[in-house]
């Protein structure tokens, strides 16, 4: 029986966990939050758990960091010593390339980090909202550096798969931050703007589920987003400014009543969406 | 047992259709497509049809109006004179002030029309996608006029409750329109404008729940909502730069890494979102 270490039981930490022990791993948990242990071992989230790394660690197979981005290097700092060696640490941030360099520095020559991005969430933060299913039918993507081991992406590869994830892809560094600067990022700062656009509560009674849909991830953690955001400034700075000449562009056919071109504008962006339907 | 006739079986005219049979009512469809009309026979969701709607108006207790809505007073006009004195008409286009007026001007004077919005729909036409469940706990606006009695609202605020639509509304034209122009043009515009920012085919295999549900609507029938744009097109151009406002704050925002005010936008947005929950 493998054993997996948690680090960071938020709602990722907890989904994982919670795959984990449903595929037949260990799963040790370790969390700043003495409530979050409880809560994990008191739901059986965990066969152990403990505020303190230094307990555990030694006896982690692999581990999985699901901390906060800007929370990794200096977790490494404080723990990395009681890591057995040889161990492989999987690290799960939604943005690689400002972030993962200066913790490869830091890293023990005999640990190797490899980076991760299963494409799956909760708007809700916390152990509480912990669900295994997040990763049925996700898109997984490994972001190999230089001196990444083959061992080691096929061992994520297969360790995607039994989590229930669908493709499992593999990128580099750059592709991965813009492609997470489209499809991610740029579609919850829209979300976003468009809640923040002007007050609209009083319009709660009138919705259809598009708008719902569409403004889902406008409930969004402020904390983690943020530094997600900070960490791709200048890729997700040029993907808004595209999104604005797209927009401008549409508001210009409008203002010229130009109905073959914004028919040419709906047909296009059906094709397109059609190809993203799973 | 009152008989319901449906001018237009469109993906709405279909669902309207198919839940009118479900609470028993009879059901009589017209459309200027043999095929369709052959469809809604052969599929019972009419117990008659026909291509020429003057052999059905004369049965109808109410009629219910779902045409492309530049398709309107053009049918009225030739058609109105084979409707029973006295009758209701419900009409549904997405849109009200520029589309009314004239409509209004030409309608006989011993018919009635009322203005309604049930807030639901299929991003796919056709009768095939009718749907008799694309009413369950919709939102159904009732936009009523001078000269709309108090008998035709009560009459139509029952039958919204017995689709099984949930709030049933009263909004005034302009109201209405300006409420549509933010919860479903700008909304509709979004999804677009992100398809169509730059080629995005090569994402397919990386996407999230969140890129889907943003983009859904993305998939948009060119011909109604073209129509639909340019009725409401003042309306939409000032909701348009509003969020055009909206995310240039949060681009400046961004470039001046402002991460309080950052949070505070995500906050905000969270905080607004959250009351559109279902």
């Amino acid at each position: 029986m493998k054993t997996v270490g948690i680090v960071g039981l938020g709602v990722m930490g907890a989904s994982f966990a919670m795959r984990a022990k449903e595929l037949g791993y260990r799963v040790l948990g370790m969390d700043i939050d003495p409530k979050t242990i409880d809560y994990a071992l008191n739901h059986g989230m965990v066969d152990g758990a403990s505020t303190d790394a230094r307990l555990l660690l030694e006896d982690c197979d692999f581990v999985i960091l699901a901390l906060y981005p800007t929370k990794i290097k200096g977790w490494l700092e404080q723990f990395q010593s009681y890591i057995r060696p040889g161990t492989l640490l999987l690290e799960i941030s939604g943005v690689k390339s400002k972030l993962t360099g200066p913790i490869h520095e830091i890293l023990r020559d005999d640990i190797e980090l490899l980076s991760i991005h299963p494409m799956c969430g909760r708007e809700s933060r916390g152990i509480e909202f912990g669900d295994a299913k997040i990763f049925d039918q996700a898109n997984f993507i490994i972001i190999p550096v230089e001196g990444n081991s083959i061992d080691s992406v096929v061992f994520t590869s297969v360790f995607a798969k039994e989590l229930g994830c669908k493709n499992v892809s593999v990128l580099q560094v750059e592709e991965h931050d813009r492609m997470i600067g489209f499809l991610s990022q740029l579609t919850h700062v829209l979300a976003v703007c468009l809640m923040n656009t002007h007050e609209n509560s009083h319009l709660v009674e009138y919705t259809g589920d598009s708008f719902r849909d569409l403004t889902r991830i406008a409930k969004i953690n402020e904390d983690m987003w943020s530094e997600l955001f900070l960490l791709n400034k200048d890729i997700l700075l040029d993907e808004i400014d595209q999104f604005i000449a797209s927009i401008e562009n549409f508001k210009s056919v409008l203002i010229n009543e130009d109905t073959d071109e914004m028919k040419h504008l709906f047909v296009q962006s059906t094709e397109r969406r059609k190809k993203f339907d799973k």
